[in-house]
């Protein structure tokens, strides 16, 4: 299991509104530059920004083009290796094909959720897509999060990320850049528990 | 040692712009939006947004004011709850002296860096944060990055987030969540190796 058989895709459909209605939420530009540079950062093998609506694929790739090759290229080198990461896709069934086609072999989904939907943790997804020697393709939800007729169609739900308080509302880019970090980040041994424990030794 | 006595500033200046010259930034809605929902996600204590320009303190107090109590407070509630730990400040000084009077004690203050300029792990930090009954003041730079004559000036410089590649350029918000999540978050033990053995013992 590497950094460099993980995929990340940012899906803009099918996800909740505040209301819950299901919608297609509009692409932020900061999104994409933040999940690129942590996606780059980690060693991602890739970031698909995904939208079935095509005005806002042609927005996102003119965004990547000015970052890759115009001016911004020029202008900021580092953004220019970031955005190197980003494929625009349609939607999910997309995403699954060219991870397919990219890695050879299925990928296997695990999408994530603020809300109580999955507990499994980052240690024991990292130990399953091991076992089964695939790729792994991490979702992200916009909006008001994946709906649940997705969480039902993926292999695997991530836990909740929590942070000893009753509120759970990262945006989607602390979100991504806190998973790849628990996932592939050069951490000490701990949680805050373990982390003081060790600490206090060294005192 | 506890988030409840941690304290978040965003500094506008003084930081490095991309030559290299000590300049102020502009502030960033997105930053104040991702780091106060970080803030309040962790049980921080406070997110001090802070620049030296009259003007960009005025226009941060009206994005707050707009969500903390205008059309924004009422059509999202928990962007309110997150926008309250926020408070606007001149420079470091008046930051100290704010985190000086609310918490009853000079703060232990530890400056991060994407440059290799500090060593000490989250865990390390912990234990002498904890040691010292003093609370915690974490600096985050915008633009190129903190000087190295305020790196000079605090107590403490945590090493740079690294994530298994030679690219280290994540934005600040995803750095503050990062950042936060190592000290606070519900961790499992690990590192990625840990993370991997302990999910090897489970398969």
């Amino acid at each position: 299991m590497s950094a460099g058989r993980t995929y990340v895709a940012l899906l803009h459909h099918p996800v909740y509104d505040k209301r819950g209605r299901v919608v297609a939420t509009a692409i932020t530009n900061l999104d994409i530059h933040d999940i690129a540079r942590a996606c780059r950062t980690f060693g991602l093998a890739g970031f698909f920004l995904t939208t079935p609506i095509a005005a806002q694929r042609e927005l996102g790739s003119r965004i990547i083009s000015h970052w890759r090759g115009g001016f911004g290229a020029v202008y900021n080198e580092r953004r220019k290796e970031a955005l190197e990461v980003v494929t625009i896709a349609s939607d999910l069934d997309e995403v699954r094909a060219r991870v397919r086609e990219h890695a050879g072999a299925e990928p296997l989904t695990c999408a994530t959720c603020a809300r109580p939907r999955g507990t499994l943790t980052e240690g024991e997804l990292l130990g399953e897509v091991r076992a089964s020697g695939r790729p792994l393709l991490l979702l992200f939800g916009t909006g008001w999060g994946l709906t649940e007729e997705l969480l039902g169609g993926v292999d695997r739900v991530l836990r909740p990320i929590r942070g000893g308080t009753d509120y759970n509302h990262l945006s989607v880019r602390s979100a991504v850049a806190i998973v790849l970090d628990r996932l592939f980040g050069d951490r000490e041994a701990g949680g805050t528990d373990a982390a003081l424990t060790d600490a206090e030794k060294s005192t």
